[in-house]
């Protein structure tokens, strides 16, 4: 099976709620730029290439029942600003809202209001099919990569957060290595981070391997150094909210630690990225802003108190790697770069932000 | 206040049942060894120095009321052997048997039994009062190293698990320190990890902290890395299952990769433990067995299902911290020691394992 986390059809999106998983498959509709702005900020849509969808395609289910009337222009704008602000760390819907802002300004000057949310409408459909096709290129890309240091022998992988089917709008990025490994019959196991405080890890990535039949085990964050050492680990590879220009790369909390514990180990760390994750206008990851979450996303689970009470609480829902750690490099759908060779390899391909 | 974890009146012993912690404050009655056991397996009581005391404490509760009849070296040797065999990996239970065992068997040369029954209470009242005793030592060797590195400022430590009152007879090794350095004023604030996946630091490390006022902040085991890269973390202390002859050391799973985070930002690593938690006998920490607990630790939380049904778990309750990350020293009771040094200082102190 293949997991749907997004389900459009023109006119309907419907979304995975993943607060629900794995104890239950329950879609929710979408029905409006509203109702996308508080599936992303609840995190029932979560995974940045999955957060610039969905909030693109609740515009596009407005914008078919005629959303923005004789000036969808400033509708959209507004759409796209409210969208961008429900999480910040991500760069993907930011880097599409000005994509798309700039599409439709210039289809405006030649087109009426109902041209031009059809030719809007169309951008957005392209979009979720390129970010398929994209992933299945990282994944190939990935795997391909990783499969250069060992000949012939199958491989284990150790993989943080969730980066698959349910991050993205399909296959994945730093899962859908795992994936591309698995259907080329090389993958040995991969190991999966819990990833609190939300626990992607064991809810989502989990979820997805069962459902495919992945061989997949599960481990606490703590224990990822002690697995590197233990199991084998072949290469350590992670998804990405933002790459900046000179690789430095926000994703999950915990990022850090696991390229800190692979360097020590001698052990590749790859991150896994479209380049819409890509974000050259910031030099280093000292300049990107990190979302510090609630103290409950700590202190209970499922609503039930799991700490002692009146603690105190610390709650970064991103860190920063810096590209030193990137050893083993960054894969993209155009091929995977070495951190000094990320700016040169998509200056020109990728819009300014 | 401070946190009575075991009551002890001659003849009586009660438990607080940890399990239940933060939520509910519930003490145990220990009627026998067999009862001891069962708490220690299902770590209603854990840290190392604690099961050691209870375990010793409950045979103690037995002898009061005359059990082994007329052969009590036998009822106390096979005591001891069920009691060590309840959690593998600590090593103070495993040498307070041994220390016990030898005590009893020279006393029966001279003693009937009744006589017997009453000097091994003794020796383990004993015991009771000397592990708080070293503890308050450990607190302050420690604490002062630390300041010994910065003079007039006030510190911020980083701790993993629970190594206080609730792990120890009283007091604590590792959160002992922290105990002593807010005693002294220096203690701007201490960062705990959770400490996945039985929670020790959110539930009980937090709740020392709220109960005695040590200002505290609670952060996930993927945030430990972050928090000594924008905290300004002083130094990490922790505490341990099993310190061997070259200074490996098995802790709390999770303390290797705190020590690889530790050593890459420069920042001492410290590990407190008494001199009985030393084991001159392995040479390194290859030697350590590490207890591999169940799956539904990490899959449940409080009984409810947290991760997808079907993934395969791995669960390794410790790792084992090779000495050349404890870069800060080895705080026990006697002094602060390198790795290196911690042999040497210890022999002839220690009766063999």
């Amino acid at each position: 099976m293949t997991l749907e986390s997004i389900r459009y059809r023109a006119g309907s999106l419907q979304i995975l709620n993943q607060l629900l998983l794995p104890h239950q498959t329950t879609y929710e509709e979408i029905r409006s730029v509203q109702d996308a702005y508080e599936a992303i900020k609840s995190m029932k849509v979560r995974g940045a290439p999955a957060i610039a969808i969905v909030g693109c395609l609740s515009l596009a289910v407005e914008l078919r029942v005629g959303a923005g009337g004789d000036d969808p222009v400033t509708f959209i704008r507004e759409s796209l600003c409210h969208l961008t602000s429900a999480r910040p760390t991500a760069v993907n819907m930011g880097r599409a809202a000005r994509e798309l802002m700039e599409f439709a300004e210039n289809e405006s000057m030649e087109k009426n209001s109902e041209q031009l949310r059809e030719s809007v409408i169309s951008w957005i459909e392209d979009m979720l099919e390129r970010d398929v096709n994209d992933n299945k290129k990282i994944g190939n890309y990935g795997a391909q990569h990783i499969l250069s240091g060992v000949p012939r022998d199958s491989v284990t992988i150790l993989t943080h957060c969730n980066t698959g089917s349910l991050a993205t709008a399909g296959y994945g990025t730093a899962l859908g290595v795992v994936r591309s490994l698995h259907t080329l019959g090389r993958l040995k196991r991969v190991y999966c981070t819990e990833t609190r405080p939300y626990n992607q890890g064991s809810r989502l990535t989990a979820y997805e391997a069962v459902a495919e039949g992945i061989p997949a085990t599960l481990i606490t964050d703590s224990m990822a150094a002690l697995t590197m050492r233990e199991m084998n680990i072949t290469a350590v590879v992670v998804g990405a909210d933002r790459v900046v220009a000179n690789g430095d790369t926000a994703n999950k909390v915990g990022t850090y630690q696991l390229a800190i514990s692979a360097k020590h180990h001698g052990i590749p760390f790859y991150v896994a990225a479209p380049s819409t994750s890509c974000d050259l206008s910031l030099e280093s990851g000292r300049d990107i802003i990190i979302e510090v979450r609630p103290p409950e996303e700590l202190t209970s689970i499922n609503g039930i108190p799991i700490a002692a009470p009146g603690i105190e609480v610390w709650n970064p829902a991103f860190d920063v790697t810096p590209h030193q750690l990137i050893t083993g490099g960054i894969i993209t759908e155009l091929g995977v770069f070495l951190p000094s060779e990320l700016q040169a390899a998509l200056t020109g391909r990728l819009t300014a932000l």
